[in-house]
């Protein structure tokens, strides 16, 4: 099974459900950040899952479980934010090894905390014994109809913009894996944005909003994962011209003599949206996401027609993470 | 820990969630089978989850990777029916050892086949490493908001009913667990019954339509231990006066030596209904039930004003399945 990948499971299992007689309703299914149905007329709910597994998603010596928590419940609502939606509810299913009550309330008390901070509610949930810890959320949020974005709807010309700098979660994770506590702000900013990383939510909603995003996901697998699927599911190639590394990045991986661009390329979970925008839209679009938000909308690059993705006059392979991989 | 319920640390985790602010729409929180929010101003969403573990809640020589599959979506299914919700869709998230692609189809196939039973899409899904074969299912219903039920609802007075006799899915364990391949159709029926046992959801969405079903939930964990639930809810107690086990439990029961009620009381997965009933209107209902469904709506006792379950004049203690006892 060497070279069979997370997308090629997925692609397996999407023809083993999709015979299913699927209800009207269910208007984006398997494929996609999130999931997106029907309730009534004028609304779209959209439901995302994920599931952290201890040893594999997360270690008890590179964050706390709290900090696992947080992530676990932040993966979910950036596949909200990807959506453009609301966060409303969660249900969290936790398996747990026995006698560790206190550590499954650890993983509760994180994961409680993101969802406070966009006002989720754990609406339920299941607990099962399990030989490791690992947490499966289910996500729900609301998003008008016509608002819903999806990986699909990119254009050749369109404009690729993430909303913030890229390879601070990475850095932390190499941070935390080579032990110790590096002194200084930039492995500081580093190790929160690896424990505690910020979903995009109030970005995704922004962009969401215009008509003239026309395409978006997350970059929870790394850019170039992530921009590969983007551009297969519309369509499209892609060339890539700046990549905005955050400072964190440069800093730790000098430390650590690598290259902060592969932090920035493969480095998931720093959570940030990457958007299609219709290129004589996008430097308005810009200004008002300064003008929101604070910080730049970064441009890295713009979908063609010819397939392919290239960085630098490169080729650009996925280098993001893939749980399928040798 | 010992002595630790799995109620226990479901009140401790709720203890932790619950100062979230819940936006107001989400109308039924932790705690039932399933949770209720409001999408718009008629209409009713479910959701609940259930996570099941290689090892734990199945293991492979006991049944195929198919049925287990099915086991965990008719888990989903049948707290969906508890509430009176037609299913809608659901995401599965999937925990897979190295190597195992083609026995996470199989999972998948087992999962499909029960959606496909009851029109639930499969709309979305994670897959991650794990050290055993692991399955969390979030699934999404809708029930009319005059229609939801809650186990919460119940008075002293209140007939209560089952949807089915008793026993057939621990009498198939039991068969399962002594190995081979015992003959005659009452070890095939409870074989049965336990791999692929049937969600009641249009029983479910029956007995939601009525104003006279108070409480209502799955029997999921055991009659002995779901009834406790169900009063405790409702602040009441309760004298069982009638079991109705099943010809197949009976059958295997003696063939093991074992006491049928054993069976009927503690073995959960049956996945019939428990609901709470005006006692006025029980008579005209389970006409109308066995109308319906061609089988008798079971009468097997009242609700009491006074704390305890009583059956058969003995203090009837929680039998069925905890993941947290000692």
């Amino acid at each position: 099974l060497l070279g069979v990948t997370e997308d090629d499971v997925v692609a397996a299992i999407r023809r083993l459900v999709e015979p299913v007689p699927s209800r009207a309703r269910v208007t984006l299914g398997i494929g996609d950040d999130a999931a997106l149905w029907q309730p009534s007329r004028s609304h779209r709910s959209a439901i995302t899952t994920d599931m952290l597994v201890e040893g594999v998603d997360f270690t008890r010596d590179a964050m706390s479980l709290e900090d696992a928590g947080w992530r676990a419940m932040a993966a979910n609502l950036s596949d909200l934010a990807a959506m453009g939606a609301r966060p409303v509810l969660a249900t969290v299913a936790l398996g747990v090894p026995a006698g560790e009550i206190e550590e499954v309330l650890a993983l509760v008390r994180g994961i409680a905390q993101a969802a406070a901070r966009h006002g989720l509610a754990i609406a339920g949930g299941d607990l099962s014994r399990a030989p490791v810890l690992t947490i499966a959320i289910a996500a729900v949020g609301e998003v008008r109809a016509s608002h819903a974005k999806t990986r699909a709807g990119g254009r050749a010309g369109d404009v690729l913009a993430v909303t913030g700098e890229l390879g601070s979660a990475r850095a932390g994770l190499e941070l935390s894996r080579r032990g110790g506590r590096p002194d200084g702000a930039a492995a500081e900013q580093a190790l929160q944005a690896f424990r505690r990383p910020a979903a995009r939510c109030a970005e995704g909603r922004f962009l969401a909003a215009s008509r003239n995003v026309q395409a978006m996901m997350d970059c929870s697998d790394g850019l170039s994962t992530d921009l590969d699927r983007l551009c297969r599911a519309s369509g499209c190639g892609a060339i890539v011209e700046a990549l905005p590394v955050s400072e964190a990045a440069r800093a730790v991986a000098a430390l650590l003599h690598e290259d902060p661009r592969a932090f920035a390329l493969a480095g998931g979970e720093d959570f940030e949206l990457l958007a299609a925008i219709k290129p004589r839209a996008f430097e308005h679009l810009a200004q008002r996401f300064r003008a929101r938000f604070g910080r730049p909308l970064h441009r890295i690059g713009y979908l063609t027609a010819q397939p392919g993705i290239s960085f630098e006059g490169n080729p650009l392979a996925r280098t993001g993470w893939e749980h399928f991989s040798a």
